[in-house]
């Protein structure tokens, strides 16, 4: 177990006992998440955004377009902050206080460096769509130069970062526990709906297995209690 | 239809044709929003955190532990932004650069205000608990004057505020239509599983009405294309 150091932005000011720093947790919870928030402070306010990321070792990888503002502070090595949520279910205590989610979440502090090595930006690009959906690379057309070029990538280190969890029914203050207030878990997952095809796609061409796999992965499951 | 005013920080520098600042389409992604990310950059870093948000009016309503850093930062009237994401699908293109996502957001920037009145603090409480399970309230036990005071909550202006919106199959490149490449979209929804009682539930006590709705609110379904 590789535990990532604490530092005074990871170190949690509430609830210590849900956090972790454990190095495995931190990948598996930056792997499964499907986008993540960035933010940067450029300008002198905060300014967050959806992304889709991939990781490469103990790297994020981000991209986008040149155009981006929080990309562009992003490539500059302004300070950021990216953050991974999962929700995994709603917490129902028999009070509103003791209402939560249970959650697995992954926050990381630092500064990004803008990558421009042709070779390692094309690499950086494959994993990050691999990542997404596994095995759809090899299905696609590949992807020109120009298309390299066009897309701004950066790569934030996990080196500063940390991970909070929450999981298990809700805990209700003592004195409620006898009450005749139902208390308890609602399990929540994103799940996929069956492929659409596009509009314009020639008669014939069936999803490959990566685009089959989504559904399987995303399947709608009962789940039960964790142990 | 009323539009919110855009300024510097809301107007798009990129696919200004996704954007939007129609306040019902905000208010909307707002409600169906499970958690948010809110970011602020006290301390000269930013610092991003998932929150449950309730919505009342124009103002979002923010919650927690007089402990957590960020929240303390808004309390003071740090600058701010909040983030609201849905994710409806995976758009998969005959190209890698052509991959995006079919997705509904907003972002808001501001200042919160602390809410310090009881009575107001009291119906912000409730409000943000009936916006994430409706119904609920009047399911729980009372909220004590003491839980309301030991809640720190916030509330901020939806008065400068954005929507982004994707939807609709890939636009791939025209040479790459005809391509033997499949391409189209995956439905993504957050489903919910099957309630699960707390372990020390007596016996004999069922889930109300707020309880069981959640599960017809999140049930996985076919999605057809949007028209």
């Amino acid at each position: 177990m590789t535990e990532v150091q604490r530092t005074e932005r990871t170190t949690p000011r509430t609830l210590p006992s849900r956090a972790s720093s454990d190095l495995e947790t931190i990948r598996a919870i930056v792997d499964e998440a499907l986008c993540c928030h960035v933010a940067t402070s450029d300008g002198g306010f905060p300014r967050i955004a959806p992304m889709v990321h991939g990781r490469v070792g103990d790297e994020l990888v981000l991209h986008g377009s040149h155009k981006s503002t929080l990309l562009a502070a992003l490539a500059r090595g302004a300070e950021a902050c990216a953050c991974f949520t999962l929700i995994d279910g709603l917490v129902l205590g028999r009070s509103a206080l003791h209402h939560s989610m249970n959650y697995r979440s992954v926050i990381v502090f630092g500064r990004a460096r803008e990558v421009t090595d042709f070779e390692e930006k094309s690499e950086l690009l494959k994993r990050l769509t691999e990542r997404v959906v596994p095995g759809r690379w090899a299905e696609l057309r590949p992807m020109s130069p120009q298309e390299v070029h066009a897309t701004l990538v950066v790569a934030l280190s996990l080196a500063e970062s940390g991970a909070k969890l929450r999981t298990g029914p809700p805990i209700d203050a003592p004195s409620d526990v006898d009450g005749p207030w139902w208390a308890g878990e609602v399990p929540l997952a994103l799940c996929a709906g069956a492929p659409i095809p596009s509009p314009d796609l020639p008669a014939g061409i069936e999803p490959g297995p990566s685009v089959r796999a989504l559904a399987l992965r995303h399947a709608p499951r009962e789940r039960t209690r964790a142990s």
